[in-house]
């Protein structure tokens, strides 16, 4: 299939929604061919109406794309949508019974019992759900994970596999961006720690047990891994870079060289399929004592890859390590990217025929 | 007993020899007579030597001490110490063998059987050590723990004494100034996170515990407590105020209610005996859900109090909450005067007889 | 006259209103007794409405007091008023026409010509412009400048008096407070300076020069200065304390030490009415090469007061240095109770006899 | 010439040195064979002794290279050197006269009378120096400016150019990377602004004059522009990237979308010969108001462009605007791996026959 799929972008003058545009310029799968946004920005062309803040200029293709209201009909094959949590759930469902597949960064649908809540390389198992739905027509709604979420579970996952876990205990440390624009205010952060991300905590906790559990008999929802979970979450006067410092009680004991060993050897699907946008090694490992760090870890493997440092034996848990990603590469838009590149190796993203 | 005690601080000119000197500065009970420092100081005056980094001016009576060789005699009655740790040993030894009352911020006396860690809220009776020891001379060390340590045992204690503690899993976001200066270099800190702060978790992995423990029969050691405690450390881009994130077990059922009565109810032998640099509340308690927060809190009590928030239960242990505290007031400087100030109560300090 | 002057507060929610009611917290000659602020608190106590974003807590006395639109009457014998520049200008000559003397921090009124735009150590004689009105009644407005502005003016009054200005360059370094809350987005400003303010430049550019004109014969309006200025503006990550570079060409030849000389020894009317909020020096000089700078010197004279140092010739004007003060003290809040106080001892406020 | 000229590294372990490093990794015409540097280093591979600060990985070949004295002989064509400025003074004359090419980013030689102070697109005739030299050996030394220099000398040239340049007044915020490792100790900096950075106002205002002056007459050295020019320097909490306020007095009237043309249409010799290093435009204008800034706009050109914005009329000098480069490409390893491809170009290095 050398045509590539048409892409329309929901919430594309964020901060998400401007990585995914970035992103996507030279694609040679998909095309973004559609631009949708709430509020003030309709009217306008994207180039009138995104103020872009990322280093370097807004790809020049995009500049006079109109921006739409985030409705169907758009012109396009599939929706990448970042829209923000509270217009995300009815509007992600209006494109799907549309017949468009959406794949979400938005939080609305994530604990949805028929929407996969997908990391192509923990648990790509979980589209059995879409591609099993008796009778579905060809719109469905596929999210990615919180931001933090997507780091612990990606570490998590090579641990469960090889060890089982039976307890997890997470603190993070994250990034600005995670807020979007203009997110956390300067006077808030500046020479600062605020101990407290609304509704984080809660999303980190039942997010990556549905991650990591396991599809149920016949298919249609997941059965949510078992052990408890707990975060505390703290935002940081870091730009980029999701930091997560974790202990876990594994199942059985390990010396901390068969942690380093099975996070360094982990691949998956994307991996084995190369994918694009997949890292050669969803998880690497730095044994300097004082790494991983957000500045310096943040944008290994393209931003893709998740870096281990510090790991050791916990005398309350039985392991330790600190996990680090970029939160709007991993965490979000590379994130969204990744699982449409695997829905379309699926077999599951198809032109529209409007 | 109108006349003040003569204090001769060494590594006066550090970072927290500076606060030692500025929160003495008109203090009733202590008067700055002697300053001495490592190196290349000697020979100068206080002024010369000294580039002020705290805001505002160098106490003016102090500018034209001359500065000494960190070696007995010096013209005080007590000393101070903050000196660097590889250089503490042997100094603070020497100086109390030469009888002096040494009240120490450095580590290394910290875990010596016959040197009390003492915070005086919380373990005065350690002192025992000192007063009871058969055949002592005017001479002894005092030590203070750890910046990081001093607030987490602070908040533990009275937890310890009305529930019981199982075990505690604490995360740390410490500041730059605990680091000294030059300390942390900005590149390796700004828009960053560093994992790792050298031999930090071991100190509070183990001076917690002496902290909390109790004196033996007869008086001559601790025997530290028994809970496991997990600690892992990180330097944030703050420049005063240490937070950590705390899980505790609970030794019995508690609403958290039951907790924040503990923390805000809490006082010890400092608050009793009215001591200057004691705060009215060693504990505050603030219930905004992103509190306490660096810049905001690390000045409650002028300094000297740990405010805590966000008390919840826990999914894997029983609780967490989030403790903040100035590290270098109530976890060095202030931490320091407050011990001499409770020595002085406790009849443990007299004029020397030189 | 013993009894306290009552304060009604607009706009006491945000940042400077709540600089405002802290410093006004056990003033002597000033009690607030009302709080008002545009839209959503209305209807809420203050504790309700103002989430508080200084270090410590809100004065506990003004916690039940109502939030009122602001809007006459209030129950206050005067307002300050630091409301948003878009609300000021009709509300401010709303209450000045209801009778209440206006002391404002806030932009609208502060060209106009009727109006003195004060900096009491400056130019205390351009209140004859009120004193002397023909026929008036008993509400005025008096307006302190941009907090910018403030410094440099006040830099600039004692080169003026002595050397004559004959030209300004001037090229600021603003901290983020200024900017109010939540003001400047943390994604803008971290790891990052913002070399634009909106209307900053020519604020400045035109409020100096009212500054340091002279009022005319008659005393209705001020004849500006005349030198030619021009301010380059920036915002940089600092919390408080702003700092320009300034380049000037004096009027005659002058060696540095005059210049230091004149900073030093320069004292206005506040300092001899001694008023509560002045500054026994509201310049001091610092001779340390690295000085000033916001975290160290933006509280000296509680921070009231300008530091200046680096006072040199320049190759292009005949001079520079560097000058800092507290942009939200004496730039704001602190610079409208000052004038309050001159106003107070100048006969010009008086209880109100409603 | 398919061959590759070998080149040693002088100070390879410091941040230039890793840029350095960084930015040869690849290249086509120069490969990294000598490493050298002061001190403690020695003795160990360069994997062993550099603690590798920039994001990403060291590149592997050079993992296993020793640290060598940085002393002649090295097995290399040219060196590379960004040694401190207290050795390169002697070490490079050392190279020179051992008959190395020696292209260095240290201070020490910039003012020798007979040594070309480049930036390849201004003064690239400069090098008549060096080609016209009656009887030089093959040694020689180039230097490139001072990290701020650069970028004021690339903005200044095109107006110097096309209006002519009377006087120039430059106020600088420079990023911490300027200072090296340590370098700037974050209690400094953080929450800060200091107005001071060592004999940096004393290089722009110099060495500004000796890159826009002209070769004299028998090339045998620079007769230095001749306008005053006056330079405020201040470091800001930002890692990378320095920016500069400056106001020009030109040689006649302008207006501002002159300049602006004058800057976009700048081109020099890097461009015309497709240099590798060199951006396909030295200068870039962004005509957003609040544009350059220091993290959006620093890695413009691969981090070798200036970028100006804010081009406006000024009230004292004619014109005023805002500059910004990235002080560790542009301003240092760029700068020098520039000038050792135009040498190049220009037949001035060859390989050595030892």
């Amino acid at each position: 299939m050398a045509a590539q799929l048409r892409v329309g972008i929901l919430g594309a003058t964020g901060t998400v929604g401007q990585r995914l545009v970035a992103m996507l310029e030279g694609h040679p799968q998909f095309v973004v061919t559609a631009v949708a946004a709430s509020d003030r920005s309709q009217g306008k062309t994207f180039g009138e109406a995104c103020v872009w803040r990322l280093p370097g200029d807004m790809p020049v293709t995009l500049r006079t794309l109109p921006v739409l209201p985030p409705q169907p009909p758009l012109d396009c094959d599939i929706v990448l949508s970042s829209l923000p949590a509270d217009m995300a759930g009815p509007v992600e469902a209006q494109f799907a019974a549309a017949g468009y597949p959406v794949i979400s960064n938005s939080s609305s649908h994530r604990m949805d019992d028929d929407v996969p809540l997908l990391i192509p390389e923990v648990n790509a198992g979980h589209l059995a759900m879409i591609a099993g739905r008796p009778g579905r027509g060809r719109g469905f709604i596929v999210t990615n994970p919180n931001c933090s979420t997507i780091m612990i579970a990606l570490a998590l996952a090579p641990l469960q596999a090889r060890f089982g876990v039976e307890a997890v205990i997470v603190t993070t440390m994250q990034a600005i961006s995670g807020a979007g624009y203009p997110g956390v205010a300067s006077l808030d952060i500046t020479d600062n720690v605020v101990p407290y991300i609304a509704s984080e905590e809660e999303k980190i906790e039942r997010e990556t047990l549905k991650i990591l559990g396991r599809v149920e008999e016949g298919g249609t929802r997941v059965q949510p891994a078992k052990f408890p979970l707990s975060a505390q979450c703290h935002r940081v006067p870091v730009v980029d870079g999701h930091m997560a410092a974790i202990r876990v009680q594994l199942g059985r004991k390990a010396e901390p060289g068969e942690l380093r060993d099975a996070f360094t050897s982990f691949r998956g699907v994307p991996q084995e399929l190369g994918l694009r946008t997949a890292p050669p090694c969803p998880i690497l490992v730095r044994d300097e004592p004082d790494r991983p760090q957000p500045r310096l870890d943040r944008d290994a493997g393209g931003g893709m890859s998740v870096t281990v440092g510090r790991i050791a034996r916990d005398r309350v848990l039985s392991h330790r390590f600190v996990a680090l990603s970029h939160n709007t590469i991993r965490g979000a838009a590379g994130a969204a990217i990744l699982n449409a590149e695997l829905l379309l190796a699926e077999g599951l993203l198809t032109e529209s025929v409007q």
